[in-house]
Formats: structure tokens, sequence, C-alpha cells
């Protein structure tokens, strides 16, 4: 709404139901060009290098970063053609690892997986892009609203800033991102290293795409799936059911 | 966004500074007609019935039943031509009293008064306007959603909407909303009734339209406010400072 333009063209790399969602309401403001789509192998695996096909001219490219359904992640930035900002959903990964702010126009970022509770947007944006952004959109949509505020011009949400302010206090105080990260690569490599050898159970996931904040695994059957969930959930291992687009099995390992 | 379609006209009641920003968003949409305004009289009393002019054929008359800044509230609805959705902004003074909800076609009201900490917005809206909305809107702005998913399309902020539902059952065990009525009849009665009888101070707003919630005073020169202010905050009486746009004195008193 803020940065595509009618005539122009946005370029989405679709890995994951969050990337077609954000393509479904781009399509309304104006053209979309899909630079590579997971969609024929279920979003199993991120597009390599020569995968992804950008139009001649995007007015940016979008970029999921962790898919939380499938369990992918990108463990860096793919390519993009020079001065293209590079927008990107950070939602699912945000603050589990440093990021190199240069390489991006706009990071948004939903609290609720690593940064605090529910109803609370991170949002990192450019200067010159906020000011992009259309004048005659409504003000709470507009981005240069919230950046000339300083996120004040409504009234916040003020329990949730707070509650992330403790949270990144915590962060800072555990290392920072590069504690996280640390945390969070030695947090799954237990589990893939165990899925990896294990007679019963198969992670999903191509190495070099596998997300360090959601693992997704299967039996050889959906029947053995929920009577793992099942058994687990007795033994105090909640939440492993896979979701319910994707089925199977999700271990959900976020900073906390 | 939803219920002024290019080419339409609404009719705003513009009683205060939040009723002008409503008109500010709606002009982007379609006509609005300024069925009255209280500008020149600086926002200090509400308009009489016969002060209010609706447009031939208005799609929906905007209301703003409680005006925060100036201390002026509707104490009943003004009448609406047959058959116009009357909607309101109702966020300071909502579950301050019942409320006649046939007579609405739409209520909305952000949750930091009277409901539970901000970053909420509690909306009453008939279904059939709920259809009235454009489905080319971005999908988190079509009322549809909400009400198709029972606001649960997005992760929805939970700790707003479990503080807002343990002070709903406060509410209901204080008497429900004619319980809150009469104590907010009974708090500002207080107010008032010392405000008429002082050689002093002088409420601010004419009998008939005046707050219950915000209750708005002045002495005779801005130094003596100011004093006022001061002294009764070393007495433990805080933010009694007027909203920065109007000066004076103003004691909000919600249901809390």
């Amino acid at each position: 709404m803020n940065l595509l333009p009618k005539g122009g063209t946005a370029d989405y790399v679709v890995t994951c139901v969050w990337a077609e969602k954000a393509v479904k309401e781009a399509v309304l403001f104006g053209g979309v060009h899909e630079a590579a789509t997971g969609k024929a192998s279920k979003f199993a695996k991120l597009p390599g290098a020569g995968e992804i096909k950008y139009s001649a001219n995007p007015v940016y490219v979008h970029l999921t970063t962790n898919n939380t359904i499938y369990g992918t992640q990108w463990n860096s930035e793919p390519a993009v053609p020079g001065g293209v900002p590079l927008i990107a959903d950070t939602s699912s990964d945000m603050y589990s690892r440093p990021i190199d702010i240069s390489k991006y126009g706009l990071i948004y970022a939903g609290a609720q997986k690593n940064l605090g509770p529910s109803g609370v947007v991170l949002v990192i944006i450019r200067d010159d892009l906020v000011e992009r952004g259309p004048k005659n959109l409504p003000t709470m949509l507009q981005y240069r609203t919230f950046a000339a505020e300083k996120s004040l011009y409504n009234t916040p949400p003020a329990f949730g800033i707070y509650v992330m302010g403790e949270v990144f206090k915590w962060i800072v105080a555990e290392g920072g991102l590069r504690g996280m990260a640390e945390r969070n690569e030695e947090k799954a490599k237990v589990l893939y290293d165990f899925l990896d050898q294990s007679a019963m159970f198969k992670a999903q996931v191509d190495l070099g795409s596998r997300s360090l904040m959601n693992v997704c695994f299967r039996t050889a059957s959906e029947e053995l799936d929920s009577k793992f969930v099942s058994e687990a959930s007795k033994k105090g291992y909640e939440g492993l059911k896979g979701h319910r687009s994707a089925g199977g099995i999700r271990a959900s390992i976020y900073n906390a």
C-alpha cells in the first residue's frame, strides 16, 4: 500500500503460505511477479540462486525469512538486483540471530514469536522508503505517521511495548543477537542430528533450507505421527502437532 | 473505507477534535457533509436538534459520543434520517452506561478508557454493513474478515482481550451497565455540583452537554489554573491538567 504504485511491479520470492498471503494483498495495489515459487515442492526447500528470476525493473523484492509451517529458513539473503530495496517479513525469526540491516529497505515482524506478546509489530524502514508512500492513504496506514510521531500518533499498545523492552534487555544480557544465534543453532542441532540418524523419524526439509525455529518431521505414517504427538503430550511436550495445512510433527523452538 | 463509496456522501456531526480527525480520513474515500460543527463555540456545547442539517441522502451519519478534550457527551442519540445507519466512535464512554444498540449500525471503541489496555478496538456492527464493504480492500481492513473468522484471522492481541474479559466480569458483578451509569452519574455530580456553586472554579460546558467521563473547568486565569494543578498534584491528584489543545483543568473519571 505504501510502496507498490499502480503500474509498478514488485517481485515476491514465494517460499511459504505467508509469502502467498503477502502476494494476495500486493496484487490489490500493483503488479506482482513471482520471482520463485516453492509450491511444486510443497515448500520443502528454498530456491537456489539460479532459480530466482527477477522482473526487469521491480520496485522492491519481498522475502519471507522463516517459514513456520514447512520449517524452512534463509540462512543468508538471496542476491537482489542493485538498488532494489529488499523487504522482508521476519515475523518468525526476528532477533533469533544478527541481521545485516544494510541489506534491507524494510523489515516487519509481528511480535509474538521472539519479541513479546501478540498485538505489536516491529518495523525497521529506510528513511527514503518512508517518504515514498502516497500521502492520500489513511493516516494510520502511512509509515510516515509512525516515523514522524515516533510511534505515538495513536495511544500505543503500551503493555506489549513494555514487555518487548524487557525481552530486549534479556537478549542483551544473554549475549545479544550473536548469543541468540549460538543458542538457536545448538538447540536445532540436537533435533536435526537425532532426526538424521533415526530409523523412525525423518526431517522434512532439505539440508541448507532447514529452519532453526521450526523443525518439521514425520514418521512413515500419519497414524504413527498422531500417536507420537499424543504420547509426547503425556510426557509434557505440548504443541508438537504440525500446522493443520501441513500435517506431520513440528517442534517450534523460538528464542524463548 | 468499508462504508463510504466513491460518489456517496457521509454526514458527520462534528463535536470535537476526534470527529474532525474522522472527517479528515473519510474525505479520502468519498463525500463528507458536516451536518453540524461546534468549532465556532470551541466545542463547548453539543448542537441542538434544530442545529443538525443532514444532507439529502447520506450513506451514514457519524457521531462521537463523548469528547475527552472539551468534556461534552451526548446523553441520548440525536435523531437520524430513517434508514440511515448511525455510526459512532464510543471510545471514551463505551460501557459507562447502557446503549440502545438497535439505534446503531456500527460502534467502534478503543479499549483504553473503560474497557482494558490499549491495543484493542471493540467493534459492534450490523450484519448488512459487514457485507457492504468493498471486497478489494486488504484482508485485514475488511470488517467481513473479522466477522467471518470471529476476530481470529490473525493472531489476536491475546493479553488485551483477556484483560477486557476480566473487566467485563467486573462490570457485570458491579451491576452491569446500569450499575456503571449510576456510579458515573454520582461521581460526576459531586464535581459539577461543587463547580456550579464555586466562586473560584467554573465548569466549561453548558448544562445538557456535560460529560460524565471528562469534567473540564477553569479558574479566572491560566496562572491560577496552573497553580491549582500543581498544588493538587502535591496532594496526590494526578493528571488534572487540561488537554494541551484546550488548556484549563480536566478531571477524567472513567469507570475505573
